[in-house]
């Protein structure tokens, strides 16, 4: 009966079934515009349904004006309604056959299996308990206030920082905090001025928005301001705790410097902190943002010590630049979900955090004495690894080897995912003696094997 | 001696205590580039501490460059190090003091007190207990796969909306989709075309890129789809299914006619689908999606449903725009967080959210038509509610009044919080007559006493 066959164990009720039959056709075309339908007794006795059930069908194809209808009157098509629905795009992502990866050396993972998850599901157990009902409304793009005060703790017991709370914004992840940062920053035609090599994450940004761009080279101190001393900038994004990727700490006299061209010329500092927690001989470094908390932006993340996928980062940011980025996180996602947010000031609070992060600096500084004796094993003596002895990878010089373009995908092709540090520089004959290596997710074994599988594939490519 | 005084009941350690007191007098400048340090157990015995805490806060200094050591010397201060730190801004938001609000006729807010937590919580424990280690990693910009699934069923058996689960993405609420869509669809110096009166949230978005913008006027039905017949867009934004904030179906023909001109004309359809669960006469409204999924993005959001503070949110997208949006994504905050996603994926699956949704639409019914009765009562039969009988909103009109610019502000005053439709408007001259008053999160009472409020101030004004 009208091209209409109903099932009667759907999920969708019998008169949807109708209605979505009857608009299928009217759209094809094959019911045209102007055409009567059956009165709704006829359909009802021919579909074997009851009056109602087709009643109930034309009121939704009378709603949303498919048909029109005058008392007394049939129901009648509506003109002008007649289409061809395009083809679904069928351009599927063609991925290619990958051979399995044994050893995969990326950098920034944790070692999730080592992660508290009794400690961290009670917290998010009592945050359940304890969660207010105003809490599930908007709360405003600066992040849960608690939380906010407990960062500030912790900064100032595992760095020294002195931060207020109220100049504390939580992002999701340090992440957003670059991508927010970009736009608020940014004056027309004044470059963003980044550490070559550095990570992709805001050069990335920065590239998509097509603004400019300069770089600073990087030695085994860090970045090397004097080369940005004549310019006007948007901002200086560095990583003066561990230069990413090679590991240095920025000097205090480059500090000094630094703080004095951003205030002469007028621009911030981005500062990101994404691993300084785990430093494996001496204190923690002192973040940049003490020397001058007015030019800094400092941005910190709990993706390295708790998990990536918690998505909790924040920034600490100068008075002035409040108002600008409380706009724009408003409407660009407005806040991050509350649930882990008090869940992780409970985490601070009661110090879960300081003892994990403790046992865990333990725990890589191991993991970094075996990569570091199972290459010199391998590779002799005139291997170095360059930068601090801190964070969840390092920077291996290899000085009689260059690292060329087939290098990666010839690892890929053995089992082996690693990275070059050419690959994180603006120009890639930079560093071509370089491998980066992150070692924060693997354990001993993995470390040691994955070390030998590279060393196997060096010689056979020499 | 040497300006330090150490605190014994401090969080910071002694040798700390020491560092950041030496540190500060450096960068201040009280002592100056190339002086001499004392001896290490000239200031251990002067402060009455051990000398490997006077070697500890030395070593911290070296690290960070602040002095210079050679053996047999003393330690000297380095050169260059000298500045005087800027002024932390005191630009602090002068808030006024506000009257308190009686009456909040904000719109888009869920009655967050009939919210079933204990089914919600019951949820996140599972998701707890059950979550794989490797969830706590990346997982990249998509989204959790089988809530991607769920969402999917759940469309088919909300909407009868057929959509593949591979097109869906999860977003950190329909904020972040629109946010992302303005740079993903935006074709130089041609507009965006909006609803006018429109929800000021793509909008934003749209001005703050400098975008060009267009609009479409609404009547009874929505959008006028007919003023941009021979425009070249970017994209339109449009909400077919319960014009915000006139409340207004689509009507068939419009919807195909826009839907020939996307094709026609080579953009993108976006489609807010924000509230369509809450009808409260006839079956859901069909998505616009549903006619065309190649030219149309959906966009939906579970802040209505469940609770804003959850910020899930999702998109279904043209394969064509899927590698743009996983890139953008990935360079703006990777992903959301994963608790909340699988929490969300059982509780669909057990149909928690069918039943939630059934409940809340017989509350919100009960609240419109109290709503509407105590509007009636108060400014008799000439005030008509412009739309459908749907949602958490309704536009009034009161065809002889004209809202001017003061009667917000009149209302703070008076402790009631609301809007007027040509708020809404580019041009502040349309829609004078109508006024917007959310009524989700109210009880009966509140309803009641806020309108009679209305009533005496409009009574007070004329």
């Amino acid at each position: 009966m009208w091209g209409i066959e109903l099932r009667t164990n759907s999920e969708i009720s019998l008169a949807r079934q109708i209605f979505l039959s009857l608009r299928k056709r009217i759209l094809t075309g094959d019911i045209l515009p102007g055409e009567l339908l059956p009165s709704t007794r006829e359909l009802a006795k021919g579909l074997g349904t009851s009056r109602n059930t087709v009643c109930e069908a034309y009121d939704m194809l009378l709603t949303e004006g498919f048909i029109i209808s005058r008392q007394g009157a049939p129901s009648m098509v509506t003109e002008g309604l007649h289409m061809i629905p395009g083809n679904a795009g069928t351009t599927q992502d063609t991925k290619k056959e990958q051979p399995a990866i044994h050893w995969n050396f990326k950098t920034g993972q944790p070692d999730l299996s080592l992660f508290p998850w009794s400690s961290w599901s009670q917290m998010v157990h009592r945050a359940l308990n304890t969660l207010p009902v105003h809490q599930l409304e908007y709360s405003g793009p600066k992040g849960y206030e608690p939380l906010c005060r407990e960062i500030s703790k912790w900064l100032m017991r595992s760095r020294s920082m002195e931060v207020n709370p109220e100049d504390i914004f939580i992002t999701s992840g340090a992440t957003q905090a670059f991508y927010l940062l970009v736009d608020i920053l940014y004056k027309k035609n004044r470059p963003f001025a980044l550490e070559n090599p550095s990570h992709p994450g805001i050069r990335t940004v920065i590239n998509d928005r097509n603004y400019p761009l300069c770089f600073m080279p990087v030695d085994r101190q860090g970045a090397d301001v004097s080369w940005i001393k004549k310019m006007d900038l948007s901002a200086v994004y560095v990583t003066p705790s561990h230069q990413f990727p090679l590991g240095g700490i920025l000097p205090a006299v480059r500090r000094a410097s630094l703080i004095r061209l951003a205030a002469e010329k007028d621009y911030y500092i981005i500062e990101d902190d994404y691993d300084s927690e785990y430093r494996y001989s001496g204190s923690p470094v002192t973040p940049l943002y003490s020397m001058d908390p007015s030019r800094v932006i400092y941005v910190g993340t709990f993706s390295k010590t708790l998990f990536p996928a918690l998505r909790i980062g924040f920034a600490v940011l100068p008075k002035e630049l409040q108002k600008k980025w409380r706009h724009f996180r408003n409407y660009l996602d407005v806040q991050n979900p509350v649930l882990e947010q008090i869940a992780l000031t409970e985490f601070l609070k009661i110090r879960k955090m300081d003892r994990h992060v403790h046992h865990m600096c333990r725990v890589y500084a191991k993991k970094r004495e075996t990569l570091l004796s199972a290459a010199k094993e391998a590779f002799g003596s005139q291997i170095s690894a360059w930068g601090d002895e801190s964070g969840l990878h390092v920077a291996l010089e290899l000085p009689e080897i260059k690292f060329g373009k087939d290098f990666i995908p010839d690892c890929r092709k053995n089992g082996i995912q690693i990275q070059t540090i050419s690959q994180y520089c603006s120009d890639e004959n930079c560093h071509t003696d370089k491998l980066l290596l992150g070692y924060g997710h693997l354990n001993e074994k993995e470390i040691q094997d994955g070390i030998a599988a590279l060393k196997s594939l060096i010689d056979a490519s020499i």
